[in-house]
């Protein structure tokens, strides 16, 4: 473990390297070049886990040179945005084609345009021509010069100096943050990232409340707000990278299905009421002048197709990230938020839901629950027997509340050290962190007393927060299962597990398996995927391949109304109660 | 001829009915029913004519009711704008279609989203939809009411109340006005016309000043000129008809490749200088609001294609309301102005060439010549032996100048009469109206007296006026000859003469022929087709046969440069000498 952090590694380790948490595992390639395993490490490994040369790396003492594997799951969960690593290698063709023309002078007689010349030139004769494009080349191009000419579909939407870079835009449009990736379209390097909080926080922190203020205020508002964000993200890396607004030609998007619409200035009232009915599921391509976004006028918008009402962009852009829609064995993907979205399957067939988790896993309806930012508790680990509790928290800083993974940590724990049973009941032990709130006769575990916070009052996690976190993972667990029999297979039958979104990067995964949240498959299989869907958004913007198999991805994917499935309030009520192992 | 004035019809007759113009011929039917045909006809009228049963209905004296045919050469040139006689009749099957949905509400576990349930109605999978349309759609269709939905070439534009109605405009776009027809697009009407000023005219009259300033101030001056101009005419029309501009759905204009270019604000410079490329010559359809047209900004505005730098799209319109492309028999286009434009050919080929005719037959560098404006000379007949002059003004004011029609006459009529010699001097006679002007010692004809003018100037034509008329018929005919010949026929087999535009309503045809303007070909032979590229438009908004046929034209139709001709000057000096009668 000291070796791991003089190499800058940021292994996991909540209780400091005393051999208690469990978190630092590490895989020893060659057992002889360490010591052998202690009698603790056998106490906190499983058999399965020693059997594949497992450690705790605070344990392992090294004799010389050794190759260590460090599983994604034992770094520090700010390190485990990963990239390359599970993404596929996308082929870098982007739609937006680059082809250098040059122009001879015509001479008397010649019959032929300034544009069949370029078209002649491109070989290609029926090529259309963006308007404004048309008049760039006319008011551009001097005869007898090179020039790069821009396609798009089947029009030339732009020309440029030969030696002018070109760039492209992905856009993850989430609730809360808008992160936007510039990239060199002639390359396919990510060039700078810029995210935002999505400006519509102002109009309600979850879909539903930007859906009721777009019903009463007008689609306008909100598409214009969101527009205001994406422009500024823009203007942000155009100045921070030194280049023009008008050097970027494609901007592709991803968002849930609220977002999308609110994009596209669509009406939401069909999404707020029953059937839930979108305006528009095919991917579609807009001018950007047509939309506001300030890239070339000429440049094209492309947004993802969505599934349904509540399977959106996003998911889409995780699909295409993982490719579950192209691999034999059987994949499950979790993206969760205040809707957790789901997808089960492989090449054949892939059914998808949507779950109502509510606010609870991102730190909603906790009574010290709160956002993950500076103060929050992010991981936690009780010691058995004494109940002691070691915690981080973001930054550092003295703990002003418990944030979703925190959260989970403290239920997972909370159940391995045996304060709470099966059924979510915090047990009559006789501790001084276990009590009951007179105000309300409620029991409550206390994670912190009062004088080591800067709220003055002593943290704690409530039954009420407990039940909280049970309908939470009740009702993704119960998206799983529902989706699990649909496709008639058992938990053994899923060979990856993809974790999406800032859920995926910061929960532990051990302790969200404990809890029942996701199901209980070998660790191996479990990915966290980072931000998916911006990924899946910069594979389209890059790969015209990528880009067809949106749609075959929209249309193979089938979408299960949990509401209206038969035996949906059976699961619901069996999922409540946490596994037992 | 008192017969046909009380019947309201506009016989030519600008002797007063002495019998001396000829002017006012007529088809008796039967010749039983009326008086002999009289010594002083028989001086006037051809062999030829005189056994085709024409006479001059001021000799004819009527015995018993009769039927009298007047053919569109008698008429009075402001009578002469004809339509429907000439131009084939169009099936209504415009490109905008209109079809009706009803939309089903939807049920939970549907799973179709609006937009594909109008794709489903409308039984057009793959049909996409204009971005605008699609939030009008989202923002305006309830579901269970019944819609008008407009489809545009592939994409859906727009949606519509079924009682409403929607609109086209076509639009011809000259270089001296701009003539927008209002187009019901449920019915195939035109419903109203609106006539402007071309607002350039600021600019300079011709098209080479529009070019010169263009280059000087930037495309965009121009192309906000007009498109200014434009939109006050959409509105005029709408405002004055009750409908509003977003019910206008398409526009098609023609115009010569210069306005073409100004409209679309694309670079002039090309055009200004050999080889005179266009920049684009195919036809273009662009949305609306991108050209900053104010009608519907979903809807579509069309641009016929042109041929070359001097062949435009206002030929392309003639062609499509001529249909000279589909006839087997061969026909002559001819449209001058400034520039004369020249289609010949048949279904099989099809020559063109542009005339630089100058401005003398409008008026311009005569020495008291003038547009066809109130106190113009526009018609002239000349007594033989007299030499009297007998005119008609605009608007019967006094005269004050002489516009192209009136310059025409005076020269054909000096031949008739024997004032002008075949190569083009005015002889020696001895008669007060023939005299050498002092100052420049060159001789110059007497139309009118000064006390009888507005101008206190004795009203003149010169000899070098006479030049310039010469100058300008010569370069017309040498087009023609030339084109003539590189299609290998002669004048007889041209079936159909086509004269188009301002020039075809007002000329007199048969003095035209005498000063060698057109051919020597039969009368009946050849037809004033009016406004016949506003015609082409309109035929273009109301069918999509013939918008498909546009493009067959621009591309059969071949451009002959006549100034790279071989044999131009020789014909150029054959063609300056007046014909031989």
């Amino acid at each position: 473990m000291e070796i791991l952090v003089i190499a800058g590694i940021d292994i996991d380790a909540i209780c400091g390297g005393i051999g208690k948490c469990g978190k630092c595992k590490v895989i020893v390639k060659d057992r002889h070049s360490v010591n052998q395993i202690t009698a603790q490490e056998k106490n906190i490994l499983s058999e399965d886990e020693i059997s594949r040369g497992l450690r705790l790396s605070c344990f392992v003492q090294l004799n010389q040179d050794v190759t260590i594997i460090i599983p994604n799951f034992s770094l520090k969960k700010e390190q485990r945005i990963l990239c390359e690593g599970i993404y596929k290698k996308t082929k870098f063709q982007p739609c937006i084609e680059i082809k250098e023309v040059s122009i001879p002078k015509p001479l008397l007689g010649d019959k032929e345009n300034l544009l069949d010349s370029i078209k002649r030139e491109l070989m290609e004769e029926n090529i259309l021509i963006d308007y404004l494009a048309l008049k760039k080349i006319s008011n551009e191009i001097h005869y007898g010069r090179k020039y790069d000419i821009l396609k798009f579909k089947d029009e030339i939407i732009g020309v440029c100096n030969k030696e002018e870079n070109i760039f492209g835009i992905a856009l993850d449009l989430g609730t809360t943050t808008v992160v936007a990736y510039l990239i060199d379209m002639k390359k396919g390097d990510v060039i700078d990232i810029e995210a935002i909080l999505n400006p519509q926080i102002k109009y309600g922190e979850d879909v539903i409340s930007r859906i009721t203020y777009s019903i009463k205020k007008g689609a306008n508002t909100v598409n214009e707000s969101i527009i205001g964000g994406i422009n500024q993200s823009i203007d942000s890396l155009c100045k921070r990278n030194g280049i023009k607004n008008d050097s970027i030609y494609e901007v592709v998007v991803v968002g849930n299905t609220v977002m999308h619409h609110i994009l596209l200035g669509l009406n939401l009232k069909n999404l707020s009421s029953s059937p839930f009915t979108p305006t528009i599921s095919k991917s579609i391509d807009i001018k950007s002048r047509d939309l506001g976004i300030k890239i070339n006028p000429s440049g094209n918008v492309h947004v993802l197709p969505i599934v349904s009402g509540f399977i959106g962009a996003d998911t889409v852009g995780v699909l295409l990230a993982t490719e579950i829609y192209k691999d034999n064995s059987i994949s499950l993907a979790i993206d969760v938020g205040t809707n957790g979205e789901l997808v089960l399957g492989n090449k054949n067939k892939m059914l998808s839901c949507s779950c109502a988790a509510g606010p609870a896993l991102e730190g909603g309806n906790i009574k010290f629950g709160m956002r993950a930012s500076s103060g929050a508790i992010e991981s936690v680990f009780i010691e058995e027997e004494t109940f002691k509790v070691f915690y981080k928290t973001i930054n550092n800083k003295k703990p002003r509340g418990i944030c979703g993974s925190g959260i989970i940590d403290i239920v997972s724990e909370m159940l391995r050290v045996g304060i709470l049973d099966p059924s979510g009941n915090i047990k009559e032990l006789k501790h001084e962190r276990i009590r009951k709130n007179l105000s309300n006769n409620q029991k409550e575990y206390v994670i912190e007393w009062k004088e080591n916070t800067t709220i003055g009052k002593d943290l704690v996690i409530t039954a009420q927060d407990i039940r909280e976190i049970q309908l939470a993972k009740g009702a993704i667990m119960t998206g799983i299962n529902i989706l699990i029999k649909k496709l008639k297979i058992e938990y053994i039958e899923i060979e990856n597990l993809y974790l999406a979104g800032a859920f995926g990067n910061y929960i532990d995964i051990e302790n969200a398996i404990r809890i029942g949240l996701i199901p209980n498959i070998s660790m191996d299989r479990i990915k966290s995927v980072g931000n998916a869907a911006g990924e899946g958004a910069k594979m389209s913007l890059i790969s015209r391949k990528k880009r067809m198999e949106e749609t075959i991805i929209s249309k193979k994917i089938k979408y299960i109304e949990l509401a209206s499935e038969e035996k949906f309030n059976e699961e619901f009520v069996k999922s409540l109660k946490f596994p037992e192992f």
